[in-house]
């Protein structure tokens, strides 16, 4: 018999108040930083049709992969291009229960939100070509990917934290975007020399690709084949280098012993590739970089035109003061998303940390971004230039767990001990008036009410006070005040109970508590 | 031919700056009370168990109805009560892609959190009733109703602010959530008097119903049938009284004419329902409808029960100076969700605000919770008291726009404007020399550089300052700045172009720039 067990679904969390307040700080610092760009905060519905998300997920070609899409329950009209609903052939508006989807990043549903702006303007008058509005927003929330295999501290809903602006097409707003996100990194508590913004263009990769396969025109094979290998070389990280030549040529077998199928190209083309990776693999200065790449003389119109606009990075990142401590070039940079047409970053944290075996670990990237001047132009046909980034605020607050960095702990509130029912108007009499005061104060309700279950209770919430008040008390007019900080400090030094208690507990008058607990707070 | 049109899903939105803002607002104010009162910050999925959630939304009897689920797109194995996997006749463990819900409310959810924790602890010691663990949480995001009718302002993803206290028996906690709701109201900025928080108590209507029907044991007719009329009831501010009789007995015509059936009852027991809702129709004090209720002789056990709880309520409410300005009884209050149990409370808005008819509405309901002391044990056959309530984000969002109570408007960013594309380095400097002063400053990268359209991109962004600098300007090392507020106030006033602007813009050496404009701030 089937039955009901308290459960969560596979890859989905639960977050506490340590790991939830870490969260919030994260995304509350990364929001000011915004806001001191000019950026609007905006929000955006969880579920959007799939069709106007697309499908731009690394490794996957298919909506259904690494996508939550379900059918909507509401049977709607199917439209055409035009927005006029579709009819079959005896003119019968055809209804669907049409594909919905989870979210899976914030920067397909911008597009959605431009274009749909956009596209209701156009009812009214036509569409354009660099008349398309400007638009500049940030917006955090949980994002959802299918993901088959779940490595640790992986998770199928996540937080992303984003800022883009729509309608910019000059490098400088790339370069910002890089400012961003090294003043977002500090803000939310990295030191500098902690992490690195890495930078690249994929026009670059573009125009060396290109004229490698000699024919002209798509260079190794056209559009498809340009993106199979980005995203092969964009595996560095997992598969390293020998797992890229592989993966170009004939294929190779992970660890489980399966084949992954190479992309068959020849060694003339995959010579080139791991020259050019092997050439751009350290991490040199931006000068050093651009000197090389000047140098590079097959890269085709469309890797020259991606060179000059890191110059224009450069130039406004130099004159700002973001140097190679916080901005550095590397061409071999890819990101995974589709969507990147031209500049793309990554943030690294260059901090490690021991696993549960003591192993040394790097937690990697952290923040991701990038140009995508065809996001827009896939849903309406008019090309909208766009740029941006997001911060992985679970990835981000796991760092500062694994490295020690989080910023204070959480203090709980002040506990006022249940003892006696008959007292409950006091306790709520005493807790009301601390609490007008500005301080954090409970009164416990809990069914099981030994003392001892009720301090257990305050340490688990860190509480630094608790309030006692019996019958005894209550005629005497006084409440005993324990320290609970001082209590936890000296129940290493005083090994004597009475000591102790002497120590951390005292008694005042009523009148007087509220005095007293500001004092110790 | 089927297109993309880009659009939304029926009944989601798009939130700008101003609603969004408000929004936050509104759920920092209240974290804050939380807080303050000594609930922690947590967090849970978006998705869950469709079966771990149960079915408790008003008027729906199905899984289906009202809530958006559809199927895991993993299979996983079917398990039984006790936690194994359940296996067909041939001993094979049974897979399926399980049902999985978007939550519908954060208090299900929060049921499951706490019987997940539970239950992990029960494999390795048993339960034992009286000796749960307490817990008290605060958490916000949103939450999805597939209701098959939109009114306007309604939505389908919604976000609420909930907190709640698992293991509280006490009416003092039920007290407590009055206070904590009460308290919440005034901090996100809604005048004392302009608000109520309704209180009852489930027990009291329950007594009543029982002896109804004079079987003594489920009264009208049982459970089901006791929850049937209080569904009936529930629909007072909808249907009227007379909509309620009606529902009662034979049932009503709605407005399209449809029948809405009744519940056939027959008048002896319709007649003292609207005996009790006409006695307790009005607004009373809490002292006058103690005082009529302690008079009811038809009331059982449970009834008494009831009122009893409501008496420890008003001795704490009043003694914390929670007159019935704030906070009232009101013995007729349902709420909608079928897990309530015990003390149920409301807020309602007195607000009024006319609708774009020219109509004096009100805003109703903008929180409701209640005691749900059954949620756990549906989940795991263990009886858990538990008592919280829940804002209605949205619709607070809403009341303070509809009545201009809306806290200060959002100021924008100080405005770069881009006029020459060789300055660019320049901007940036301006730009970051402000910002290292803790001032919002945005560089403008569209790609209209007409001054009129980044003028009304300022304006659009409610930007108090423009920032102008020329080739001339450069040369001369110096800086235009255009006061847009003034700019605004002045329009109005003068009518020459020309005084006008002598008037709002003026030029200053680029060195005293940040001085300059820390000044106008």
């Amino acid at each position: 018999m089937r039955g009901i067990v308290p459960r969560k679904i596979k890859g989905f969390r639960d977050l506490g108040p340590g790991l939830n307040g870490l969260k919030w700080q994260i995304l509350n610092a990364a929001s000011k930083v915004y806001r001191s760009y000019g950026f609007e905060h905006w929000d955006t519905p969880i579920p959007e049709y799939a069709d106007c998300l697309g499908k731009y997920l690394p490794e996957s070609d298919t909506v259904a992969e690494g996508i939550y899409s379900f059918q909507n329950p509401e049977k709607e009209p199917v439209l055409q291009a035009d927005g006029k609903e579709l009819r079959d052939e005896w003119d019968h508006v055809v209804m669907e229960n049409q594909f919905v989807t989870l979210r899976y990043d914030l920067t397909a549903p911008l597009a959605r939100l431009y274009a749909e702006r956009l596209w209701l303007r156009h009812l009214k008058e036509p569409f354009q070509e660099g008349k398309t509005p400007y638009f500049r927003r940030y917006q955090f929330g949980p994002v959802f990917r299918y993901e088959a295999k779940l490595d640790p501290g992986r998770f199928r809903e996540f937080w992303q934290s984003d800022f883009d602006s729509v309608g910019a097409s000059d490098p400088a707003s790339d370069a910002e975007a890089c400012m961003v996100l090294a003043d977002a990194m500090e803000a939310v508590g990295l030191k500098r020399g902690s992490y690195l913004v890495h930078v690249n263009n994929r026009k670059i990769l573009k125009g060396f690709l290109g004229p490698l396969g000699g024919d002209g025109v798509g260079g190794v094979g056209g559009e498809d084949m340009e993106q199979a290998i980005l995203r092969v070389i964009d595996k560095a990280d997992k598969i390293g280098t020998a797992g890229i030549e592989e993966e170009l040529g004939r294929g190779r077998l992970d660890q489980s012993g399966a084949l992954i199928p190479g992309l068959q190209l020849s060694g003339d083309i995959i010579k080139p590739i791991m020259g050019f990776l092997e050439k751009f693999s350290g991490e040199g200065k931006r000068q050093d970089v651009l000197v090389n790449l000047d140098g590079m003389t097959e890269i085709g119109e469309v890797g020259r035109e991606g060179i000059n606009e890191l110059h224009k990075i450069d130039q406004i990142l130099t004159r700002l003061n973001f140097n190679e401590e916080r901005v550095i070039f590397n061409p071999t940079l890819v990101r995974g998303m589709a969507y990147y047409t031209g500049p793309v970053f990554e943030v690294q944290s260059l901090q490690t940390y021991k696993d549960d075996k003591g192993r040394e670990r790097r937690v990697g990237s952290i923040c991701g971004g990038g140009r995508y001047d065809d996001l827009v132009k896939n849903l309406l046909g008019l090309k909208v230039p766009a740029t941006g980034a997001s911060i992985g605020v679970d990835r981000l607050a796991e760092l500062l767990t694994l490295t020690n960095q989080v910023p204070g702990t959480l203090r709980g509130p002040v506990l006022v001990i249940m003892f006696d029912d008959q007292l409950m108007v006091e306790y709520q009499g005493i807790a009301r008036e601390l609490r007008d005061s500005g301080i954090d104060v409970e009164v416990y309700y809990g069914s099981q009410r030994g003392l001892k279950k009720q301090l257990a209770y305050a340490d688990e919430k860190n509480s630094p006070i608790a309030v006692l008040l019996g019958e005894d008390e209550f005629k005497k007019g006084v409440v005993t005040v324990r320290d609970l900080r001082l209590g936890k400090e000296m129940a290493a030094e005083i090994s004597d109970k009475a000591e102790w208690k002497k120590k951390v507990q005292f008694e005042v008058p009523r009148s007087e508590l509220l005095e007293k607990i500001k004092q110790m707070k």
